[in-house]
């Protein structure tokens, strides 16, 4: 028996990763990682029920062992062959001042969003490579943040940690795009990006929450783009920010 | 009677400009604006003859007076609701060495790629803010080159006039989306950059092609974009492009 | 007789203009260029008083005709050999709504900075090129804005204008640099960017005022700078600008 | 007896390092930092038979509790005002493809280039900020490189790591320049950037080396700008650099 090409989602929480693991289990069945899998494991009865197939695990990123666990039950359960794989875990930004910050605020940054980053990859990519070749170009997508371009007082661990999955991300693309595989980066460009924010957030907080089902869309339209036609970074904002 | 809204192409030639104004067609009656009208009266009878609705005029979208007098008829013809607004002439680009150029060469590509777009933006932005506030977000789509953001050694004039057309376009953006209406500039990154690439090109002229029709579904996708979630620049490029 | 290489200032004002015609008359003749030569007459006398060389002309930039009058007075009274070339000249940024502005607001901002500094190039690069081996670099500089590489709501002409300069200098140092000449743009981000700006000027206009002498610093130590080690843009900004 | 401002310079090598300490060592005592103190060693011998004051410290940037033995005697030696400090550190870039690396790897780099850099800030902006007020703004400079700006294939390591690097330098300039502090990043835009290079240094070798001594004549620039006028990020490449 051949088996279906089929999505990977690292990252679901109630938000984008949701957003994202509905829409691409419209069309492939789709694997759901998480470190606590008390969300992906619901979601994953939900999409079964909406008729779709959806398995969740649990799994620490940035632990290359418990990856390496995690990808053979993958590919034992679901085959070699990946269409999309989609990476949208994160540290949270947590604003203090440098001289009050220690070494392990950036580990604990660099560790979630660019050591599960690098994991993911090279995870992936091996079961991407064995998607070249037919009608639709197999995606590998990550997320990311404004503080991937932007580097603000106060925020030197997420700016670090974002500005290093993006270099990672774009040589990914510099390297696997000639080899068919379409690696893409999304500058989230709506939510927290300095202290500022924390005060004018309240002020907009409706506004300026970027719709994750439209972020779904998105990364669904990257996913469609033939091999002569590819878009390797994107920036998306809601219409009202000021910045 | 009230009329649809509708979709207007300006720079519609046999490649991105056709392809746009096919996609657009499926869902709009659209206007299609050139210069030489003898291939966009072709492509108007063909979208005709599948059901669709089209008309050619023909226009200097560079002279300020003949687009007023065209988006007259336009008006008339098609109401004063427009949904969405592309954007796709441009001079060619031409190597020559800096010393030699003259005046006229930089005035020639200001011409058609930034009085274009200006005019394209006044004309167009009344009858895109008539339709704010409805499911789909009005789209104002300008399609730009590599030359908009990397200027290169002998092609002074055409990156001046890409930099110049992708700050009109920012700043359209800066200022519209908080009005609802969602401006955005896209990057074709897949010709001529600089004088290497006549070298290169023949090499790899089969894949280095941009698909038309992929760039149309990307300015499609970008028109179905909510306001919570917008991107103001896209850049597309093959997947085989070196530099 | 042979001359000694001199130095061009176009812009002379009040502010950076004459910080650096009074900065390189230290070691230079300088020819001094300005729509309204009183200032710079004046500036020049002073020049002569303190024992440098500095002869004012009277010429608009923008004009061929004019700054072919204006090359002819001074390569004869000074030579072929031209160390260095500042460029200074700049529209003022008015912001507007975009629905009421006009194209004359774009060609206003075009014909004194793209213009002028296209002008002056063509004018200063012979002269510049006649300069290459000897122990100095000769060096084209121009003043730029932050606008060259953000664009504002209400401030299009302003952006386009600045966004076009960028391009042509950084297209001129691409093609001038192997042949000797080192070509760069300064981005001086210290003053008006977007309308909050207007009422954010007022509590801190005191601090917020880039330094004049210090921009003429600057552009010596660019002027210093040898070959194997060129910077073709810098950023001058004071320490308290909040954006 | 009050002690006199004093330079820190850490990655004291051959070339940079040891231009900025002969630089940086002809106006204030330097304290040498480095790995493997051979080299720093004889060159503090050097500085001192020319006149100046300079002491060579063995220590790994890395380590944080190596750091903290270190400024401890420095701090002892040299007083708690710091003028200058400048970090130089730096892995080497080592390109393979993406599947052959291993997380070690990005360890590697990321452990001078953003560890080390870290480590310096912690170490060093408590003795800058004790020499705010004064005629000379107190400095931090980093040495970065083009990988800090562009990310290509086979070297994600390398670009992670300078990402990563710029990242944490410009949002300390975000923080530090308000009380006072300059502080800097410099792209070296001459060395290594992608697998072509390889092949294209032996044909220009020479030519395309950046000049130790001119990037410290530019480190010494920025360390003499006033507040009112700072440069946060320089780039600096040779003439001849076809990339």
């Amino acid at each position: 028996m051949t088996l279906k090409p089929y999505a990977i989602v690292a990252g679901v929480g109630a938000g984008t990763g949701a957003a994202v693991a509905r829409r691409f289990a419209k069309q492939y069945p789709v694997a759901l990682l998480a470190r606590s899998p008390d969300f992906s494991r619901k979601l994953a009865a939900e999409i079964e029920a909406e008729g779709g197939t959806a398995v969740s695990y649990k799994v620490d990123v940035a632990d290359e062992e418990d990856m390496a666990r995690v990808f053979g039950e993958i590919t034992q359960r679901f085959g070699t062959t990946c269409a999309a794989a989609i990476f949208n875990a994160s540290s949270r930004p947590f604003p203090k001042p440098f001289l009050w910050q220690t070494q392990a605020d950036v580990d604990h940054a660099l560790n979630i969003t660019l050591n599960g980053a690098y994991n993911f990859a090279k995870a992936t990519l091996p079961l991407l490579l064995n998607a070249t070749g037919g009608a639709v170009v197999p995606t590998l997508l990550y997320t990311g943040a404004t503080a991937a371009v932007k580097a603000n007082a106060w925020l030197q661990p997420f700016a670090v940690s974002k500005h290093s999955l993006r270099a990672l991300v774009l040589a990914l693309a510099d390297e696997f795009a000639p080899q068919g595989v379409h690696v893409a980066h999304a500058i989230i460009d709506g939510v927290i990006r300095m202290p500022l924010t924390w005060i004018m957030k309240p002020l907009s907080s409706w506004h300026a929450k970027l719709d994750p089902n439209a972020i779904a869309d998105s990364y669904w339209h990257l996913h469609q783009q033939p091999l002569a036609h590819m878009t390797a970074e994107i920036a998306l904002r809601p219409f009202c920010e000021t910045w």
